[in-house]
């Protein structure tokens, strides 16, 4: 029972309009990617990085100031969750609660913002299906950002966009090691295979993608499985 | 730039007073795990799931009924944060907070549950000093616990204890790739890790270790350095 990790090297700078899976396609053939990496085999599970995904869709805004940016994480956030100093943790449209309502300003041209994603699940669609028809596999498709949370200091990244694989994996109903049945086990493996991609990738070392190989999940969700509705949330 | 994760297989229930670094190490030696894995490589971090540390130490407690595991939840909870119905999410006394302050029912002994350990960073400190001293290796230790988080479905596994490897990894200071310098960007590796690991764990199959292999991290940290302080916690 093992899996891999793989950083996808020698990816550019990534200008609008670019068709993100035939990048990555077109990048594993390089020869620092392919020894190691190969070409994409049937369950591997393709992370990447939102940024790269969204300065593809265009989803980047001129930004000259902190006033500027500001206002771009206000029409972004849907609602306001929190707000301390300059920090404001909001909810986005699609419902993920995150710094900035997932402005940013890290990796993108200076002068720019980068937004997410529209529909980040779509996104993670389209990548997977043009891999897909392309490269004749089955493969999972996640879409990441790098997420603060509550009590826990540091950031982990998260998924979501997500194609091809399940966002949670039900152990209820199963037994274990002493035959008593699991109570509420339902665990985020989309969000675990994000951090666990994220170990490869870094902040600032340009790999903004990875391959998760040795996989074996059944089923498939979406990142929005992984939001929780409110009635749901006691921290909210 | 890539990483390999193995579950370690074959360990089998864990009584009290057993030496968990003898029993992995054991454990690496035998045919199933051998051959894939091999024996620990410097750099390597091993990765355990807190229920074999807590039943080595003695953390566990009978416990007939609900109302008797009731009573240890709030015996173990150094405060109540919330409480729905039976679900309770409190405070640890290490300052973890999570579901039921870690007390557990599953994968115990019917009658009984498993707390946390009473110090997870010392018993992944002293795990980790002995297979040093005894393998003659240079590794990292962490101890997990699955947590939920607010906000979004399904639990991760989280660090609860840390030896030989850096909790969180700063960024702050490093440029990206337009030079700019990263703002706030402290990652959680050991969380990370942890569910990266949990990737080939499960919840059922009795796999309660495994070895990241191929992280290059320098320092060290504590997994009391990722219990965020009160006064900078916007959700308590």
């Amino acid at each position: 029972m093992s899996l891999s990790i793989f950083g996808v090297q020698g990816i550019g700078e990534v200008p609008p309009h670019t068709d993100i899976a035939h990048l990555i396609v077109e990048a594993l053939l390089l020869p620092v990617n392919a020894d190691e990496i190969g070409p994409l085999r049937d369950h591997d599970v393709l992370v990447i990085t939102h940024k790269i995904v969204s300065k593809a869709e265009g989803a980047i805004r001129p930004s000259a100031d902190i006033e500027s940016r500001k206002a771009i994480v206000e029409e972004e956030a849907e609602s306001i969750i929190r707000r301390r100093g300059d920090l404001i943790v909001a909810r986005t449209q699609h419902g993920f609660i995150c710094a900035n309502a997932g402005v940013d300003n890290s990796n993108v041209e200076p002068g720019y913002v980068v937004l997410l994603p529209r529909d980040p699940d779509a996104s993670a669609h389209k990548i997977r299906m043009r891999i897909e028809r392309t490269s004749n596999v089955s493969i999972g498709v996640v879409i990441t950002d790098t997420f603060g949370r509550p009590w826990r200091r540091g950031l982990t990244d998260v998924a979501i966009g997500i194609s091809g694989l399940p966002s949670l994996v039900d152990y209820r109903g199963t037994v274990d090691t002493f035959g008593m049945e699991l109570e509420v086990t339902e665990i985020a493996v989309a969000d675990e295979i994000a951090s666990a991609a994220d170990l490869v990738m870094g902040k600032a070392d340009g790999v903004p993608a990875a391959v998760v190989r040795g996989m074996r999940l059944a089923g498939s969700g979406r990142a929005q499985d992984l939001v929780r509705p409110a009635q749901e949330d006691m921290f909210r």
